[in-house]
């Protein structure tokens, strides 16, 4: 992996979740003046927007932008459409929180920003150990869509330009990643996991994302901060 | 390209534009059930979103969407950034109406959209012999992301599944294309293709968009439908 070059602009894709505000604490250890994006794309928890804008603003990124898509109505997933219920146990095979293409679709709209900013690295907190079966979360996904970048854009045709697709997680467990974190600074209190957490930020404790995370917390035996609605 | 199966659904990426609305016909002429997706993205020309209602209704499609994304300021293209002018004569190398990475994000949806539907193909009329420079018209890029629909979804995943990405206009000749459009039976006077069209459709005919159309009606030698606004 090169060494990015110090103050050099990234783009974080940044939910304000566990796994993506490390990779943004991972960006600026990297010494990247970081671009954090997030997207509201009706999805269930967006609690967990609300916690991206407080968490982007005490991190001191260059800026923080969120991007709005409306599907009109196509639906597909449990984490979009209302209709499908967020599963409280582990299932067979992919979940139905699986969004279709999703981020396919986020790492596109990065690339776009990343050519405007002339960044050359995009940072994604995909994982392929905890992960929940999600196809696009898989190293082959990232080295196709790192290859596409180059051919996609303006800067790749005519300059040669590599945008690097980033993913500092990709190997870790969920312990791993929360030791790595706490290592780095990172205030876990503050981020939303949960699949359907309430709209102050509280976690459900049942859900596929709730499960993995306090797994991860007893693992890398580090107090979980997390607070959850039966907490009270 | 293997024959699709009749009343098969396909996606049609569909700006309501020359070059879509012959690709709309094509899907259809190869006995699909065709679900037509437009952008709403800010870009300066919605009288072509307006006329994408009016052909998708006119030509029977099944379903018509339309994704509005709002890119929360980011700009870089004279088609989304007001400041940025329309070049109003050919320039070199990529210009300025170039959208980063556009046709990766539309792409993207597409694939989502077609993993929700089932859908086996994904059409887009993009164009590498008349084209305006745009790195993501190239056969290299279709290719690319192809490839990245097989690892990025579920039903690749899990299933094999392949979406083709069919582009039945990339080696065609503006000229070509209008011919082929009316061998089809489309009514060209619909579509708008003008980048700063006004609100009732017509074209400034002066943009690098106008400039590729109405010389494709001469060389093609079939009479220019095109509403100008000099044309009063």
């Amino acid at each position: 992996m090169r060494a990015p070059s110090h103050g050099s602009p990234a783009v974080i894709l940044f939910s304000g979740g566990l796994d993506s505000t490390t990779c943004l604490a991972q960006a600026r250890a990297d010494g990247h003046r970081c671009h954090a994006l997030s997207f509201d794309y009706g999805q269930r928890h967006t609690a967990e927007l609300t916690a991206a804008r407080h968490i982007a603003a005490s991190a001191g990124v260059a800026e923080h932008k969120c991007v709005r898509i409306d599907f009109d109505g196509m639906g597909g997933s449990a984490l979009t459409d209302a209709r499908i219920d967020v599963p409280e146990a582990p299932s067979e095979g992919i979940p139905s929180t699986y969004v279709p293409a999703r981020n396919t679709l986020f790492l596109s709209v990065a690339l776009g920003w990343a050519e405007i900013l002339e960044a050359d690295a995009i940072y994604i907190g995909v994982n392929a150990v905890d992960y929940s079966g999600y196809p696009d979360c898989r190293p082959e996904f990232i080295a196709a869509f790192e290859k596409l970048a180059r051919l996609a854009t303006k800067a790749g045709a005519e300059d040669g330009h590599r945008f690097a697709i980033r993913t500092p997680l990709i190997d870790l467990s969920k312990a791993d990643i929360i030791r790595k974190g706490t290592a780095l600074g990172v205030d876990y209190s503050q981020t939303v996991s949960c699949y359907q957490a309430d709209d102050r930020g509280r976690a459900c404790g049942v859900c596929d994302a709730c499960r993995l995370r306090r797994k991860g917390f007893e693992d890398a035996a580090i107090a979980d901060p997390t607070r959850y609605w039966t907490g009270d």
